[in-house]
């Protein structure tokens, strides 16, 4: 492709999304495919000679697009928000042009450096523990997803707690790892790849609204103790995926630090709230972390993938993941002056991913993410409020930063086939779990776009269609 | 930023990258950064207010660019080319835009469907066993890197291995795998990160040009079985990355096949060359495969990351990596009738990344990737003769499709100093290997803008720095 038609084609694409930005929110949110209806309009094998651009984007907007679930529509209220932005896109594109490889310091100095110095400017922005800056014994790196970080994290205590116990010959420590019934399935699938086993991971039942239950958890890890196993692990979670619960990291860290067990904490979307000082009470006790991560792809505007991992010890992190065979070295690692991020991650490679997350830092500032994230806040407590003044809808879980989980009073198989209309009809996408044994429905507030008119709007659609299905 | 600035930003961006893609040729290829240089540029907190774009950018051009190797100019003959495209770029362009999750069918079927339907594509078009193919036991998922891919094929034959065998209570089976000396690293970060440990991975010598020797795989499986060893997991390499050597896949098949372990064939980068008939030779015996994976996003004119992974039974990589809880449940999924990707991979989310492969594969056509990889193979082959026909170089590897291996007459300290100072130089950019204990400079052509002229050049370059240092 010509510089020519690449300008040409990158100006229709572009003038593609920004139209796509105002649409989408009239177009259904899920798909309305069935199984098997976007490989029905493929033809069986790859063309032999080129196609037109023409032709290949005329298929994009016909068998594509009727094949999207709107994750950017403003009507986007299911699973959590994995918003996108302007500036996040742009930083995206760029990043595809240059197509640099973040492997290595070497291999492109800016894509290691401003990684670094945005995450430090993160640690500061939302008063995380310095521990987890540059300057410091630990640092930030950007994970593909936070349950890579999570995995990362456990080997890592893999790695510390088997070198501290003596190994017998050919049996290997039994490691036994911790987390609540509400964490999130990632932490079971880390366990199973570490060959730790998904039998040695305890989980640990919640109180009531969803958060760890201390006691249980001590009991676990002495009982695990008596029986020979060596505890090693406990991952705490700040806002859970069913219901944003936020476990006790203060009084989980004591625990941690008595037993000299690693302690990862999972921010995934709610730890983007503490952006706000008025929201940093659920990182009371995150000194005692040793490693912490959140998403900035699911609430800070920038597009997937995009997890923020720290760790207060970076060495540890470098000496497990490390690796470096001789068409690798150079200079400046040789001579230990510079971070190489492949030694912090699973992977070799890596794309300029901080381009994107300093766009987004930049173009909105702190006052900017504060104000959004203050406003779907509020909006939730709003919702809240007309929830609980509704006969027909309970509240399951008391209004937490910005998701809402409810039900309708007609029982779980109503509120199952409330949700289930209102998704195939299209107007909104919400998603379900069960909380206590019922089945609730999920409102999570985050989308780049949505304003308090879509959530008017939504509540309106639930209301309507609850009375058409009674 | 509202759709009108996202519309005018992203037309000046567009315009940015069809200049780079010309300008970049006159950049210095390796960053002339210093450590830190970037970071001293930078302010120590991120903004309390929004900037502007126009500043944003300023500092891109400003401080990024200087920070960056240039892994897209036509100079750059390091590593292995990470080659993109205008149809790539305009594919991931589209995918940040659209922001849509691809861990579940649901999630956005376009995303899963259309990545099945490529990697069908592509199993036809390069003559791969058609157990990959979705219409079978098999299928295939893009991954992020062949890191990952490897680490996934690991996984799931450890589960098989455990599976068969019976555990004794608290001892596990005690599993060996295996690979050449010159296996890719990501094998030994695999092995640490699914618990078998570093020294059960088993690096069997390799014989003249790179490639496993047979007898001494033999050997060792043997030793091990007779030691209460488990052997489950070889990983066979079709181009090694140090010089391009190929494992004879069929012997090792039958071994595997004999053994009852699970092969697994990295075909990372000389994979691609497998679109020309004529360079399939390389694949024979790839039917005994259990996995195999190449990266579209090393010579196939995709950006990264985007590394295609086959499988013979999913089932098995399902099963293995499967965890489904409530707030993932769907009917499409409890149906059974779907692909859902999150089960074919580390992490939960994932971007739609077949968008750009299949624009990549339209745009060009098979025509069209054949003749660019043809004309790359074309002129390693006659750069070799130059080489060979130099008095002061030598050709230490005969050549093997895109990669030369070369060093100077006056030996390893003389060759590491030319590559530094070509390196330092910036016109090009080359990196080293060390091959029967020789130092020696790899040459890789595969570059999208690479043309003779920029071979010929460079080599001028090499031979005119040559006499300086003399």
């Amino acid at each position: 492709m010509s510089p020519e038609e690449f300008r040409r084609r990158g100006y229709e694409l572009v003038d593609w999304l920004a139209e796509y930005q105002t649409d989408v929110e009239r177009l259904p949110v899920l798909s309305q495919s069935c199984p098997g209806d976007i490989r029905a309009q493929l033809p069986p094998s790859m063309p032999a000679q080129g196609e037109s651009f023409d032709d290949i984007f005329a298929d994009f907007e016909r068998i594509i697009i009727p094949g999207i679930t709107h994750w950017q529509s403003p009507n986007f209220f299911g699973y959590f928000p994995a918003n996108t932005s302007g500036p996040s896109i742009l930083g995206e594109l760029l990043s595809a042009g240059l197509g640099v490889q973040g492997m290595l310091w070497l291999t492109s100095p800016a894509c290691t450096e401003l990684e670094t110095h945005v995450l430090d400017w993160l640690v500061d922005a939302m008063a995380l523990p310095s521990t987890f800056k540059s300057a410091s014994e630990g640092g930030g790196v950007i994970q593909d997803s936070a349950s890579s970080a999570t995995l990362c994290a456990l080997l890592t205590a893999r790695e510390r707690a088997t070198r501290f116990e003596s190994k017998e010959k050919g049996v290997e420590p039994r490691l036994t790892a911790y987390c609540s019934t509400e964490t999130h399935s990632s932490m079971e699938k880390a366990v199973m790849i570490a060959g730790i086993g998904r039998e040695r991971l305890r989980k640990i039942p919640t109180d009531e609204v969803g958060a760890i239950n201390l006691k249980a958890l001590q009991a676990a890890i002495a009982d695990d103790r008596s029986n020979g196993f060596i505890p090693f692990f406990v991952c705490a979670t700040i806002g859970t995926t069913s219901t944003l619960a936020i476990d006790p990291v203060a009084d989980i860290g004591r625990i941690c630090r008595r037993e000299r067990v690693w302690l990862h904490v999972d921010g995934a979307m709610a730890g983007t709230a503490s952006l706000c000082p008025e929201f940093r009470e659920m990182h009371i006790g995150l000194e005692f972390a040793d490693s912490y991560c959140f998403n900035p792809h699911k609430w800070m505007f920038t597009n997937f993938d995009c997890d923020c991992f720290f760790v207060a010890d970076r060495f540890e992190l470098t000496s497990t993941l490390g690796v470096l065979p001789e068409y690798l070295r150079n200079r400046a690692t040789d001579a230990g002056e510079v971070i190489d991020y492949r030694d912090w991650q699973i992977p070799l490679g890596r794309r300029f991913r901080a381009l994107k997350l300093w766009f987004v830092l930049r173009h909105y500032g702190l006052d900017g993410l504060q104000f959004h994230i203050r406003q779907h806040i509020k909006w939730a407590k709003e919702l809240a409020e007309i929830i609980t003044a509704h006969a027909d809808f309970e509240l399951l879980v008391p209004g937490s930063l910005n998701l809402l989980c409810f039900t309708h009073t007609n029982g779980d198989e109503f509120s199952k086939r409330l949700l289930e209309c209102l998704n195939e009809a299209g107007a909104i996408f919400l998603t379900h779990t069960t909380v206590r044994e019922r089945y609730c429905i999920r409102f999570c507030i985050g989308q780049t776009h949505t304003e308090w008119r879509h959530i008017e709007h939504a509540w309106n659609e639930i209301c309507r269609v609850a009375e058409t299905l009674e």
